[in-house]
């Protein structure tokens, strides 16, 4: 996603920022930055009960995915260690990652409610042109007035045409006047040092 | 603020809603929405005690506000009920807000570490030019340095070129390519009602 975005240059991820970001904030899951995992299954999706403060797993089967390897040819890489129950370290269920949303709450002063910011959606290559994006979308938005919020947001590329549309298409505002400003690294540091 | 931006029309604030939003929650100052006020005084600033979760409040000498009066015309309206020692709601202290500033904890899933996204940076029009942008800007700077944070990000009219100059003598990143996007009213309850 940083590649499509030219933002390789930037991208400071790793594994254990990830886990520390999402896994060990002590406030509960939406209330913190929060990851929504899109998963597949050629087998009707084991029904869980992997329930979580806030959120229950939003489980659809009108797909089918009969030829998955055809379809994806990263398809082990992309094998959940979710079961249904948890995880499964065995890596023997066959449901795999075809992509994420992740968000966390935001507060515009001007609003009377809250809202949840939209920071990326993802979903895998091989996996578009089937509402997946539509599907993630809704699970945010659904989420959202679920917890009394009152509304999502987020960023797109003005260049992204397409996206845009998409976005437009779902009842979103476009909000053409404002942009980013960032401050980190070397000009951050600067003013932990600054005395007066 | 809202009328400055044109956004009258969808400002829904009350005082409750600043109230359940800013004060209730379960999570400690920083982790959730949270407000730092810029007061003044003619007087020198009681030495506070008033410390909470993760910031001891900034006390600068280097101003001196002899008439008040003559300087801000609001001047009762924005007595503050701060006495040093927290609230003093018999409002005989000689201390006057003439600012804010609003963030709340963001996360950018493509940096190690997560951020504050200022959301407002207010300052009452008789005390500008006095750089309380600056020191309001700094304080935040310096509490997400404070707290691990690798960032502050914000947002910023493409019309307002003396706010952007000011952002990026600070250091600051602006960058062109964003848009905002805002799904809220109508088209968020949509979601709530959709079965599929």
């Amino acid at each position: 996603m940083a590649e499509y975005h030219g933002l390789s240059q930037i991208f400071t991820t790793t594994e254990t920022s990830l886990y520390n970001n999402l896994f060990k904030s002590p406030n509960p899951p939406f209330h913190s930055p929060t990851a929504l995992i899109l998963e597949i299954s050629p087998n009707p999706f084991p029904q869980t009960n992997h329930t979580t403060t806030n959120f229950v797993p939003i489980i659809k089967n009108n797909y089918s995915f009969d030829n998955l390897e055809i379809l994806d040819h990263e398809l082990e890489t992309y094998r959940s260690k979710f079961n249904g129950n948890g995880h499964d370290n065995s890596n023997n269920c066959n449901v795999y990652v075809a992509g994420h949303v992740l968000v966390y709450p935001s507060y515009n002063g001007f609003f009377e409610k809250p809202g949840l910011f939209l920071d990326q959606m993802f979903v895998r290559k091989c996996y578009r042109g089937m509402k997946f994006g539509k599907l993630l979308f809704s699970a945010v938005a659904m989420q959202a007035q679920k917890m009394g919020m009152g509304m999502v947001d987020w960023l797109v590329a003005d260049w992204n045409e397409e996206t845009i549309n998409f976005y437009e298409k779902m009842g979103a505002h476009y909000i053409p006047e404002y942009r980013l400003c960032k401050l980190y690294g070397d000009q951050l540091q600067a003013f932990g040092k600054k005395s007066d």
